[in-house]
């Protein structure tokens, strides 16, 4: 097919768009792919349409080759299956709701568990029927309190999204690892370098997750990796543990005065200059034990403080923290929280458990005393009195004070051994291009889907979940294919194949570019072909730059010698070729 | 491709759905098209999907031979635009509407004039850039207040929606015109009867509008057609006026008692008996002027009352009138809205002006008056004298009347004349298949698009808007398209070309049904293959004349002598054939 340019609808803007914070956004818009409606919320453009179908495509494909089955789901869904799952009020603000004109509730759908598991309970009874894997690629919606980065965070945007019901545990692992293949042949047919890390499962209630990552400075999610290969988000990564060490002969605690020491690195200094360690070694941050005080704000609003002790030379990771008490909220204590606490004393705290305060005075709530995996039985630690200006030396976990639970609270670092004992671990930036998902019996246990098995005992049925965000991939795609001229589209989502341009006025260059563009097309490509009588060629390159069809065809002056320009977007390289190997030289760039 | 039914995700169900209020909505449910999930709101099974992406290729392509070029809009669009023109309010209940988390107004869009408009003037600037056709292929939303006959008239539904934009009256007919060709094309693909009727294009302040009706007696929709060529819906439908006749020379009006003749029928009756015409011929409900009094709801629900007199053999038809009245609603005067009007003496009503009563008392408020087409000047009138009891015989409109406007009100029935003067019209019914619009400038204007013209001058655009329901279209066809067994689609639709079914336990009639499955795929065919191992041949046949695939190759007894029956499910013939053949007796019936 050859489209003319001078009747497409495709506009190039010059100036970039003033709210595009990233340059898939900003490419996106200003070559014409999208145009923003409100935000977050997108219209596609005929060529964008076009980058947006064939990645559908290679996903549809992938998909039957995975022997799941298409479906369509409607976006505007009826509240009761969400509130069945908990999920119509876990997902607080981000879920669109609304009303029928007879007051009923409806949301528009950010994920379709509740209603593909509902399907199969429908339509399904034994588990002769299973396995099962169904997909649909659709419009969803997330009320995203800051929608940014265009594409990348959207409040609309279209999802692959497929679900996978099994009777056994082995079968969840056997249609896990079918999605899981699909996701990599996807991913290495749409050019996009990938790493697939462990994911948190918990909060969507499932046992096994991992998300496929583009690893990338500019990624908005940290990862960490080992060189022996393991792979996590840093929601998922897990404390080696060291042992628990001996207690007994470790020397008693003692209380000293440790005025206008309220930091650790305060502390510190203050350990070293008036309570140095008898062996002459110095005090360091790592053997102080820093107590935070954490609220837990509940979906209904009510607000639990929790302390969570771990050692001084960590921070607090708020989104680790969230994954252990999701699906509450977690912040900072504030002024209030601590002014409704007298015993708790800023600066100044210390272990702390439901049985009120170890040192100091007792607390009159019982607030949860939290730990960090590294605070083991036996280590000794320099930490809070619970006493303006005072601290404690040599308390012992394990001896001294207990906690109510142990919570992976603390930042990762580079050099953190691996879990799996792989070796230390750096930390990385990824763009998350999908997930893979055990949910497991949740969903099929909240809205009663089960089966008979074998033996005619009805049994719940397992799932999993896997998602892809084809727009968001799409803008994954631009942000890694482009240049300080515009994008450069690799050739398996290409809106055309070629791209050829006529410049000047002559007569002679539109024939011949006319000709180019019926060969190239009757060999089977799709060509957008810049045909426009009166624009100058500079703006026609730098159109064609921008738009970022990887190959580019010129008829100019050459023409009347019998020469044609080919280039290749991607490398920059151009080449002077006889019109007539025009084919055969767009071939050799095609193979490349 | 060869689909086998033991994985297939398809299920077939005994039992109507007990909601189902037409075939295509009973039978797309049973055989697993589709499935509910909300009162209007449907999720497409595979076997679903695939009829409806059959019939969006076949929109794409006619769309593209048409000019057109597609994009996408989303579904979640801000108030602003729709206020700009007003539809905000004057869709009323039948809009969704909600807020994001910061409150701002958003609406799902039941059609995409205001935004497909404001995209072009973000584009656009010059008459150069025009003509441009753009479309999209969408899932929209009206809550509707009854949903009902499944996706007939379903509260989701998926819309190819095309939008004109041209500089001149003449590009605009043109860009129509091309439109128009397309539809019938597209119709005539998918083997859809139709009727183009003229229909009203004022409530979207338009200037020409048609129709493509498919004419069935169970369409939901009333259209009249002359012998002559003339096809227009009821509203759009107008009334050949009667030449005025000389007012000079009439007898004056005289005043009768005509004490209980509240309805036209008595009235009749008594004048025919107490004051028989001079020349002998009876009285007829032609010769009265009925007076109803209707009340216009605006869509602030401010209400106003106006009474229209039109000839005591018609009726009012409500939808005709909502024409002249859009956006107001219109409804017959309750009780309430008489006793505010003392001098409104019901049954007994005359011709009425804003000036006050013509006859008896006058009015303390104004009334509009208005007048059905055919009352004329010079036509002389039994009818009521505003007091109880009485009327008045030989009132002449234009002499004894005036009216404040005239007004479509009445009745169209079988052998009114054609507005066209192609003879009288019959009145049918039919489905909905399209829409074409000139909407002119009004979307335009309302929102400020203009272009340059070829005299630097800044003009406004005009506009077309054009619909084809994709999911109506498909609850079309199978709604026209079925028998007491299941659905029959026609081939350019159907799910799958051919559907195999191998009967028996006998591994020789699955390998041949294997072979033949095989064959059918390699000659480029879609098969649906019936291979489940422990299914009865009744049951199998059962499913395969629900699901409604046209030609059906039955592998059973008969491949022990090397024979298989190719039934055609359109006119239900099986014809044993030998099995090395079937490509042959499939590719006959193909070409049918």
């Amino acid at each position: 097919m050859v489209t003319r340019l001078s009747t497409y609808f495709l506009r190039t803007l010059r100036e970039d768009p003033s709210d595009a914070e990233v340059t898939s956004h900003r490419l996106l818009v200003r070559a014409g792919y999208i145009r923003r409606q409100a935000p977050g919320v997108f219209a596609w453009l005929p060529i964008g349409l076009k980058v947006k179908a064939k990645i559908e495509t290679i996903v549809r494909e992938e998909m039957a080759a995975a022997g799941a089955f298409e479906v369509h789901f409607p976006a505007l869904l009826p509240r009761e299956p969400y509130e069945a799952t908990g999920r119509w009020e876990e997902y607080g603000d981000a879920l669109f709701r609304l009303q029928d004109r007879k007051g009923a509730d409806y949301l528009l759908a950010p994920t379709h568990e509740e209603v593909f598991t509902l399907l199969v309970k429908d339509l399904y009874s034994s588990y002769k029927d299973l396995p099962l894997s169904i997909y649909q690629i659709q419009d969803k919606y997330r009320d995203e309190a800051r929608p940014r980065a265009g594409l990348l965070r959207g409040r609309e945007f279209t999802m692959k999204d497929a679900y996978s019901f099994d009777y056994t545990d082995e079968g969840l692992d056997a249609s896990y690892q079918s999605q899981r293949d699909a996701y990599e042949r996807i991913f290495t047919r749409l050019g996009l370098e990938y790493v697939i890390v462990k994911a948190d499962a918990g909060a969507m209630g499932g046992s096994r997750s991992e998300e496929f990552l583009h690893p990338t400075p500019v990624g908005e999610d940290t990862f960490v990796r080992s060189a022996g290969g393991y792979a996590a988000n840093v929601e998922a990564f897990t404390t080696v543990v060291p042992e628990a060490r001996p207690i007994e002969g470790l020397a008693p605690a003692v209380v000293h005065d440790t005025p206008d020491t309220p930091t650790i690195q305060t502390l510190v200094d203050a350990a070293n200059a008036e309570h140095p360690r008898d062996d002459g070694r110095a005090w360091t941050a790592a053997d102080t034990l820093k107590n935070v005080v954490l609220a837990l704000v509940a979906l209904d609003g009510t607000r639990e403080l929790v302390i969570i002790g771990l050692p001084g030379d960590r921070d607090v990771d708020l989104k680790r923290v969230e994954v252990a008490f999701a699906p509450a909220e977690v912040e900072a204590a504030t002024d209030e929280d601590f002014a409704k606490h007298p015993g708790l004393v800023k600066g100044y705290i210390g272990p702390w458990s439901t049985a009120g305060a170890v040192l100091g005075e007792e607390s009159s709530t019982k607030i949860r005393y939290l730990l960090d995996p590294r605070v083991v039985d036996g280590t000794e630690w320099i930490t809070g009195a619970n006493e303006q200006g005072r601290h404690v030396f040599g308390l012992v976990a394990g001896r001294d004070f207990t906690a109510d639970g142990v919570v992976e609270s603390s930042t990762v670092v580079a050099g953190d051994p691996a879990p799996d004992g792989s070796g230390p671990v750096e930390l990385a930036r990824g763009m998350e291009l999908g997930h893979v998902f055990q949910l497991g019996r949740k969903y099929a246990e909240a809205l009663g889907l089960k089966v008979l098995d074998e033996n005619g005992k009805l049994v719940t049925v397992t799932m999993g979940s896997y998602g892809i965000g084809v727009t968001r991939i799409l803008a994954t795609i631009a942000e890694l294919n482009n240049d300080d001229k515009g994008l450069v589209w690799p050739l398996t989502v290409a809106p055309f194949d070629v791209h050829v341009v006529a410049t000047g006025r002559d007569a002679a260059v539109f024939e011949t570019a006319d000709w180019i563009s019926d060969q190239l097309e009757t060999a089977g490509l799709d060509v957008l072909y810049d045909d426009r009588p009166k624009v100058s060629p500079g703006v026609k390159f730098g159109d064609a730059e921008l738009v970022g069809v990887p190959i580019i065809v010129i008829a100019g002056r050459g023409v009347s010698e019998g020469l044609v320009e080919v280039w290749d977007r991607r490398t920059g390289e151009r080449e002077q070729v006889a019109t007539a190997d025009v084919l055969d030289a767009v071939a050799r760039l095609r193979s490349v």
